[in-house]
């Protein structure tokens, strides 16, 4: 753990001038982001494109003037990086919503901030399609513009960016749910400066997000169903693990086999840490293959892959094919978090529906683009469990858990377990309030662990090929919080409201 | 943790000689027991009463003759305590069953010993009432032998009994699940022998037990709805958090304010440590009211009252009274995992129903006969994550936690931790086993966790008003092992099935 070094001793404890000037220049970008989809809205003669131009001119002003005030130079402390996490998807989403309200796409901002921070999050739960609590109809996702299509994907992508550096190279030094076992490995020397050590992860995990997106866009595009921007939203929100299509029916409407097996590699791909990634890239296979979570992730995939399709072939009356080719896209979609569908788990029977459910309690490797509870701290939790037999027959020896060679620290299994419980609290938290809104119980626990997740799609009233239009507006804006909970692991966010935060 | 002595150096690690003649013993003791049943059976000149002769002569005989030629007198140690616990529970099971089938109540033997499993296991789930899945129609209960529904309610009074000893006198000295935390405070000093202090603990705590079991049967027969009878056998069936009742209807057949505030109260003392109970018992009031598990007992009891009341109140168009009287009932009842019914919470809607399925993860008080989790654990795992919010802000900070004046070892943390995870992973495969058998969800997950826990009523198909019979008999199986593994703590009897548990 390092102690964030400070430059400026006359500084206050929590630097809101900083705090500030930071978020500033990272809004810009947001603002500079959106011309993508005003350009798209432009070359589409689209009228949606004034949202865009307000929008984007308007969050690079406010983004640009509060850096241009601010000017932080000073170095990042724990903290404050700890409220800049959180405000920036807070923010985000919330400058993010004007194009939908403003291009009339969507009547209520609550539905366009949930839409944006689902977006920003890469949860992939969309509110399009659906008529909400006050009885608008929201319209459906494909009468949508396709500059606003591409935002939402965008949003995913852009997302998906942010959560990657976050993860590799933010979390670790904070101590966030176990991340301080990737410090020594991902984040350099610990006595370095953070901001550049910052920047050279970021650009170098980048390159290899931006080269697997434009894979799959190539390998999408060359199908005769996709045209090249299909191709690109869905290479977007795959990368992402995010989940929203530009298609009502999501992968099922492409009807291809092709398709959904380029789908299921790379939702799987995103899965994968991506400093991983970038080992694989620079020649060393034998890291990437070796890597305990990679194998764990690896091993869990072809487990429920191989149960839910033989549960599909028995009790689904699919040919083999068509069960391997659901059944895989369905496991890898959920165990990764990304939440396409090609079929409506719904109506499977209860021991592939439940497997299935069980899945939403997983999640991608730590690192990657996926959320959830992650397979790293899945399988930690494992091996303790291996330990505490042990230790009963062995109540004097002293056993620690090792990842491969190395040993994982008792603190650090504490800090894991401590997520798992905590998790497992939001999640019920969320249910009790989905229950409070009239929801039934696996509709509840649904909605919450798919938000909590950063998943989407959930279960009974909120199921693949359903939405969260029907939702009370209070409902709404607790499951985008949820969403950026779960996406932010949990304390990042959390420690905030404590008195420990506030408190010297 | 104590090394187990050994008196003989010549002996094997695991002396089976050893482990028979104490189960013989134990098997003895449950014969003599069967002499109540079958003096019940000859008073009201029941033709049972051959089924309980033979049955209490068989068990006297063969656990005697046990007894007779391995005459255990070494230590008992560690390995050989862990099989005779989970043995124990098991044979009790294969013996306690043949009453059930050799008077004719029962044609199958599955059956049988489901109900003398969920009888000793303090569960109080039933396969009465119900058409097996091979089309037998199970007797309902009011048409049993009064001797047949004394042996049910008897069974849960013993397992009672041997629950108490074990998780106050044996498992803290094995340290399973965190229960070291007793270990100084109740077991006495580590360095003496285990079978004197055993038997003394078990004395003092069985005086207690005893004396309110009395004080409810009192209170119960002064009602005029309920004769001697039934007074002593919900009596027993509250004391043991066990749940079987006289009536189909359970508690609601008697429809009486009184009897389900009197029931209400003795559930609630009997979710309570019975170590604490004597403590007040010996004047020492202050120890009892300022523990801290007691403490967050009673404020999760009048948590979850509260909340539940208020909902009924609103969602279930009843009057205050009622609300508060069905609505503590059945808070208590599945709190404790007793298991009792006054109203059909199946019929809630999802906002009171759902508080009540998140409490059939809870449980009583460690050291009470209550099943689940336990109110010890919860309470540490909370503790812990108020830890964990204080070590981000305070990475370098050596942050214990405690429980009043005393530090919880790292150690007892992740052990705690431990069982938490193990807790789920259990339930989760006996969900999925029970979604192979066509059980929907809710159903499944029910079945899984009110067995584990030991609360007798689930979910779905086995909703209070429900039993199971219909569950196929390898489901059976499975649900009554899953019943004594929660009893017993998880490790306890599934480190038996590792292999650390047989190597030196
Ligand atoms: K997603
Ligand atoms: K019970």
């Amino acid at each position: 753990m390092i102690e964030f070094m400070t430059q400026n001793v006359n500084r206050p404890r929590i630097d809101f001038r900083l705090i500030s000037g930071i978020l500033g220049g990272l809004l810009f970008f947001l603002g500079v982001a959106m011309l993508l989809p005003l350009l798209i809205a432009l070359i589409y003669q689209e009228s949606s494109w004034s949202a865009f131009l307000i929008t984007a001119g308007g969050t690079m002003l406010i983004g640009g003037t509060l850096f241009y005030i601010f000017r932080p130079k000073d170095e990042l402390r724990m903290r404050e990086a700890f409220m800049i996490v959180a405000l920036i998807w807070f923010l985000g989403s919330i400058f993010g919503a004007f194009p939908f309200t403003l291009s009339g796409s969507l009547e209520s901002y609550t539905d366009a901030v949930f839409e944006s921070m689902s977006g920003l999050t890469t949860t992939g739960a969309t509110i399009f399609g659906g008529i909400t609590a006050s009885g608008i109809q929201n319209p459906d996702i494909e009468s949508l513009d396709k500059s606003i299509l591409f935002w939402r994907s965008l949003s995913h992508w852009l997302g998906g960016m942010g959560i990657i550096v976050l993860t590799l190279a933010l979390l670790p030094l904070l101590g966030i749910g176990g991340m301080q076992l990737y410090q020594a490995e991902y984040s350099g020397n610990t006595a370095d400066k953070i901001t550049p050590r910052i920047q050279e992860t970021a650009m170098l995990l980048w390159t290899i997000y931006v080269g697997l997106t434009a894979g799959e866009f190539i390998l999408l595009w060359l199908h005769p169903s996709m045209d090249w921007f299909e191709a690109i939203n869905h290479a977007f929100a795959t990368l992402a693990t995010g989940g929203f299509s530009t298609k009502n029916a999501s992968i099922a409407a492409f009807d291809s086999v092709y398709i959904d097996i380029v789908i299921t590699v790379f939702m799987f791909l995103a899965g994968i840490n991506f400093a991983l990634h970038y080992r694989l890239f620079t020649g060393d296979s034998k890291s990437f293959f070796q890597n305990r979570e990679f194998r764990f992730y690896v091993l869990l995939t072809i487990l429920f892959m191989a149960a839910i399709t033989v549960g599909l072939l028995i009790t689904q009356d699919y040919s083999i094919g068509k069960a391997l080719q659901y059944g895989s896209f369905q496991v890898v979609s959920i165990l990764t978090t990304t939440g396409f569908g090609t079929d409506d788990y719904m109506l499977w029977m209860p021991f592939t529906s439940f497997l299935l459910f069980l899945l939403f309690f997983t999640g991608g490797c730590a690192g990657s683009t996926g959320g959830g509870i992650k397979m790293m701290r899945l399988m930690i939790i494992m091996k303790n469990i291996g330990r505490e037999f042990r230790q009963i027959i062995h109540p004097q020896a002293v056993l620690p858990i090792r990842i491969g060679e190395r040993v994982v620290e008792s603190k650090i299994l504490k800090t894991i377990l401590g997520f798992f419980v905590m998790y497992f609290i939001v999640f019920a938290a969320g249910a009790i309030i989905m229950t409070l809104m009239g929801f039934d119980m696996m509709s509840a626990m649904g909605a919450s662990i798919a938000s909590l997740g950063n998943i989407g799609p959930a279960w009974g009233e909120f199921g693949p090929v359903d939405n969260y239009a029907k939702v009370p507006i209070l409902g709404k804006w607790v499951l985008l919080m949820l969403m950026m909970i779960g996406r932010l692991e949990l304390f990042t966010v959390l420690v905030l409201f404590t008195p420990w935060y506030w408190k010297n």
